[in-house]
């Protein structure tokens, strides 16, 4: 509506012209932000408050068919799926917004009847690679030069990128995939038809660091790609993706990073960025929940080749949710770059002690802090203390087979005290993925000289939390020593 | 924005130019209604759709100056009250608005700090007024030619009414008040600081009616105003208000309706219309949540003279929530004209047999419907059966005495099987307000010869729930009797 | 919490005994309800109110652990996914829940922080199964004893079910697809990476069948599967699928269904049935969004053998956004089953004169209605006439292929003039799709005879929408034919 | 629901047990708060999710029987108010609360049909006392001993107190006002059908304070009350409190103070506290938006007496809405005494250098700050240079006239630059109200020697905004001087 209108029907309503340029000033204000908005498809430095982002959402969705469907009876629909909603309750939960984003073509699709909905998929897109580039540090000519948003988490978005990548080179169904203890990842590879080879890892010092030789040694021209990974529990730390983009580029090998909650991390991105100029590097990972605080259930994947991006999209065979998507929306225009940015220091300056302090519990109890200075947000400390010695005369195996359990307790102790997110890993665990089996499962190594336990300083986490949660630390290992004692 | 911005915008995200158009062809048209209200001020002929209605809130709401009061900073307070809200929860159930209505001088002022919320209660007072002329049948140019919205209920709005009358007579302080047992209405009198002369009722076979001769002999000059009923519990029915409004006028004397919650009956509009031409009529006072389906707390004052109406915002010290104001706003645009009139048909159709259904239960069990045409909204029947009938030697009122709790209970009883609403009058009951006594409270008589309960047929009423509530009766009363024989 | 506390603590906030007792009454029977949807997992027989589901979802989510981290910290999260959500109007439109459904291993293994987004997901399975028991007509013992609910469009959850097969049966990778225009069916087969053979379609009068002899013969021990359809636009009609699954059987090929919009139609449900009964079905995909009007993405698969489902379930790498199974428990409750019932009934209504008006329009301008009774759900009606006929002299293919063009106009008119859904199929369109080419696309049919267009009576179509269409339908054919003669 | 039903109801839903431990747990943790809130009626030590307070307000909503009447038809209305809302909108922003608060005999008593909101009014009433106390300092034994919250703005609310005094006073008709200039109150005595004589103020240095001498000089049998006002714009201080209340004792009148938004302000409640021992204090009248950051619209009366409060509960004719209510109880549950504490403490903290540093801007234009240490809310400087030197020649009158727009311009130009809440005051301005002439209107005294401008330092206000507000102030006088001298 224009100015004009809305002075003269406001002067009809009796409201003082002054108050009118006042009023009009700030919906012209607003409309500027939203023009801006659309135009440079860049984060708004400073957030919006949530009556702006609703505002914005509901001029969207009044461009979707559906919502002009009403009793007046604008849009007739007799086709199969008309974005129909029953709930009152779902419909503005989803702010009026029903068909999701994509066509059976291609997730990135603009549909005909819900232009509101493709605008919407497409500014945060280019939103959420603003925030990549100027908030992570991720360079926007290379590592995020390009980028697809997928309502799917890590794992099924991997899963996708291979089955893009296996359609191009249907004769090569090898993944070398550097070990990372996480199922998810391991699961996509077969979900995409391919076959999976474990490159192992090796120490250096507490560090489990990439195995180069190993993975040099298992290049063929049956190898699709290698999977590396750069967000991971501690003592695993990142992989060397620049010297692996390498050994990629040299064997024509594609390159994919698993970066699932790196973004939060200055020097991982530094380093993703690296790859990409020495190596070869096709496409990044990344969680959007872990990453931006929204609900679980989405990614973003980056590549500096638009091809590699385009061939994800026509993967996803049919319509998707954008629910994530739209969480992501708001949260990223909830924050703004400044935002953001807040969010990334305060978790840099809630890092600056959290080693020495989790350091210090564990030397109160006769452990030590892991060290794993490329690792950032997953820190360590040894458990050995907490079960038995061995006696001289014990087998190994038996012996550590035998502290598995009590060790594990530490972990149920924990988490029924309220503290969520710790791991704690006995030595010489054993699993069985796939048919494959993994000595040292949880460390990614086979033979990890420690039980430890790990805790992570990430994104969003509130000083008073590790506080208290290095409060109950030391309560609970102090609690289980002396049970174990009783004994 | 403008259209050509948007175009260029959305290629610029490549939605193809064909999904553009019909999408801000949806845009144009959501305007062009928006823009029809502001202009023309009348409710939509059909009603919006949640979305609409919600893009239309934050839309004014974004003209308010707290809202543009967000991390970017383009307003800076340093006023008192500047609109801030602590809690999210609250900002976003108002929608943005927190300045409510009105400044010191005069609830209906628009605020310099807040034209969206100026905008939203003006806008609010047409659609209203529009919904009570072409829905309820209030005449434009009478009955209905000003109106004032408060955020107050009837009571405390009879009672403003009344203050500003008084201000405007500083010397005429009695109130001629035609009985009709119900405190708020006899409360506000006092409240304004006025001395209320209770005009008794006469019966005309079963019904309790408006004794105009009573009320002609009490008229003098010390009288400020005469207050009239017409909408009321059975037996009682509505005042002949064009007979008073004939003898108001003889007498220069102003009258007040109590319209509380008449509007849902097309012949109290009548009647209404008809007062105002033949005689005088200063104010109809009306509930919106009785009337219009909204939660408790919102009036509306009509009447053909401005001046009143004027009169009525100056005596309201202060500003006032808005938010009574802010749902019947909602609920106007969702409904629309023609979900208004549905629900008033919808009343029209399930009144035509409940009168008649209601006699049958009642007949059932040897009481009878009493006649009450006048009353369309509320029925009653007789319960005389359900006491032990009088000894003859029995003093009469001892025996009505030692009645009225044995009958009473038939009320609790009903409510404990989920049946609201009904009330149970024994005869004789009696009651004190304000010093003076009222015998055969609840009935407006002093010896209305029956015991009896009522039910209503009002706006909003669901068949199915006037199905249920007859057979529960039914249940009810034959369980009572039961039980009474045991005794 | 208990009723004596309740009772104590609003004594002494003065209220009165008898008022509690109704209140709590009200608490009771609605705690009985979520006692009897915990105890049953059945859709209650009403839908319940807004407000009720409400508290029911926020009991729920209470139980979270992200949703017991606030500023009193009762947990403390030092993982690197705690469930935090940045923007309130995020955690407040998934009423607390953040983390989604399934865990790295399984999409519905219950999350240890998560018990009420656990039991959430949990439930709706079980009210979506009765649904399309006790609703759509599905045997409980066969075709819907088994589901799996996947926050997924039906491409995507057919792409999982198939790599689930894949992954049982490594050495079969073809799959024999009965030809259906459509193209997400068609591209999951490749994302699951395996081949795809085309089962070309044959003519019954109008109807677009199944091709049982050429289905057969493409037999072989290559063979993972058959994929057949049963909700398909006219002239193609549902698969014979009953003929189908007696192959299947007969081969030892599994055997899906792709039932994507079927479940609102009771003659495809009986097929179903059957087709579980005298031969092999292993599983049936259906979408959520378009059967049970919520917005888009989200699917259940169902199956008569538990291994099935449970296979798929593994087959999902990582967690995913519980959103699309958070808005189907809303709607399933909210609807009930007589809600539920209603709508299926509704359609019912409206198609009864659907076709046979449709049919009228199209008498009325020299075309005809497709005969195709087995499709209940999509009707088609000839165009032949709005073209130039053919030159005698002139070629056949070049004829068709100038006439393409002029006659696909019509769809584009009619989506101008607001009506979504239709779709225009010139004869001889021509399509590649992964490669294969093919010939009549859009009909499912080399050599459809017929130009048409296709309209829908789906579930949730309103009357007024169908009276709408066919006025808009036979306006514009009638501007169409004016054009035409004009040039 | 026990924890045993629900534990049974998991296990089936194969929700392993350990899982459904750790969800009960914080349910309990839940509804032991919920318990405690009930039990103890304090603010909780620490601000409740807005999941948390969301799960409460849909509990006690549940206890209403509006939200018990959905199809499945529990309970049957058949009364002329049923607590029907039409619009979902409404309802969910109400939380399903449909039936105000109140009875038409008395505002604060409970409603049968409606034990939940009945829970909630008195809840907050407690809430909100116990914030007075603990966080704002009132004394709980004398001045916050009684209090009632009323859906009034403060002047209403002043006017509903004074009704009540009237009514239990009927000879006493004359309020004695210390002159404050403010609309509001003045108008409330007159609502209330009294007289107000106006006392006029004295000046000590620049503070405009109480006239001690001219209020015991006005004392007289005909007086009812006297009214104080404690929160006020510079340079008026809050009056003598402790000395009028003496006073009142002595002469055995009444004295209400209006606080409106003086619980900011520790020093202020201690003279209250003060005034409430040595002498006669009857109400305390103070805002609830300006204080607790909730939309406008509601006020808390306290008072030592129980007798006071009562009466003003009964005056209220008619029921109210909840609404502002609603609105503190959430505000309230999400602050926490921690959350209002620290608001108090940063207003107090933003408090610290203002002064200074408006005196800064101040003395840069030759102006200099109004000493008013009393008042710790509004600032004022001095404007005396904005406009021409006096002419020697010229009348004193007609110069400050002449001067009197200049002046005043420069508030609508911070206005216009976006500042809000400043007011700028020439010298001598006049007003009438009530038919009384005030000169010098705007600083509450005759003759006040300067033109200046106030600016406050209220709750809620953020460091950001005063910075900018000096910067900006800065600019403004700038070039408001630069345009004055071009002329």
């Amino acid at each position: 509506m224009d100015e004009a209108t809305l002075q003269s029907a406001f002067a009809a309503l009796r409201i003082p012209k002054t108050h009118t340029t006042v009023g009009l000033s700030n919906l012209v204000a607003a409309n500027k932000e939203y023009r801006s908005l659309f135009v440079n498809r860049r984060l708004p430095e400073d957030g919006w408050s949530d009556i702006q982002i609703q505002h914005f959402l509901f001029l969207l969705s009044t461009l979707d068919t559906n919502n002009k469907r009403s009793s007046s009876l604008r849009w007739c629909g007799v086709g199969e799926r008309e974005g129909r909603i029953y709930s009152s309750l779902v419909a503005n939960r989803h702010f009026g917004f029903a068909h999701g984003m994509g066509r059976s073509g291609d997730i990135t699709e603009p549909q005909p009847k819900a232009v509101g909905s493709s605008v919407l998929v497409q500014l945060t897109l280019f939103l959420v690679l603003d925030a990549i580039r100027r908030g992570s540090g991720f360079n926007a000519q290379t590592a995020a030069q390009y980028g697809i948003l997928l309502p799917l988490c890590t794992g099924m978005s991997m899963s996708l990128v291979l089955s893009s990548l296996r359609e191009a080179n249907p004769d090569r169904s090898i993944v070398l995939w550097c070990r990372i203890d996480q199922k998810s990842c391991f699961k996509a590879i077969s979900s995409a038809g391919l076959t999976c080879v474990v490159i192992p890892t090796t120490l250096e010092g507490d560090e489990v660091v990439t195995h180069l030789q190993a993975l040099e040694e298992a290049m063929s021209d049956k190898v699709l790609t290698v999977i590396t990974t750069t967000s991971c529990f501690a003592p695993r730390v990142r992989d060397k993706v620049d010297q692996v983009a390498k050994l990629c580029q040299t064997h024509n090998v594609h390159h994919i990073i698993n970066n699932a909650y790196g973004l939060q991390c200055a020097s991982t991105s530094k380093l993703i960025n690296r790859a990409c100029v020495v190596g070869r590097v096709d496409a990044i990972v990344c969680s959007t929940d872990k990453n931006f605080l929204v609900p679980v259930g989405g990614a973003i994947v980056l590549s500096p080749h638009e091809s590699i991006i385009q061939n994800i999209g026509k993967v996803y065979a049919g319509r998707a949710s954008s629910s994530p998507i739209l969480d992501l929306f708001i949260t990223l225009l909830s924050m703004g770059l400044k935002g953001y940015q807040k969010l990334l220091q305060d978790r840099q300056q809630a890092l600056e002690n959290f080693a020495q302090r989790l350091s210090a519990v564990a030397e109160k109890h006769g452990e030590r802090l892991l060290q794993c200075p490329s690792n950032t947000i997953s820190f360590g400390i040894t458990l050995d203390t907490l079960a038995r010695p061995r006696d001289e005369s014990e087998d190994e195996t038996a012996y550590l087979e035998s502290i598995r359990k009590p060790i594990s307790a530490l972990g149920a102790m924990l988490f029924s005290r309220c503290v969520s997110g710790t791991r704690v890993i006995p030595r010489l665990e054993q699993k069985t993925m796939g048919g494959q089996v993994f000595a040292g499962f949880g460390s990614s190594h086979d033979a990890f000289p420690h039980a430890y336990m790990t805790a992570a300083c990430a994104i969003g986490v509130h000083p008073s939390e590790v506080d208290e949660f290095l409060v109950r630390l030391d309560k609970t290992i102090h609690e289980f020593k002396k049970k174990q004692e009783k004994r």
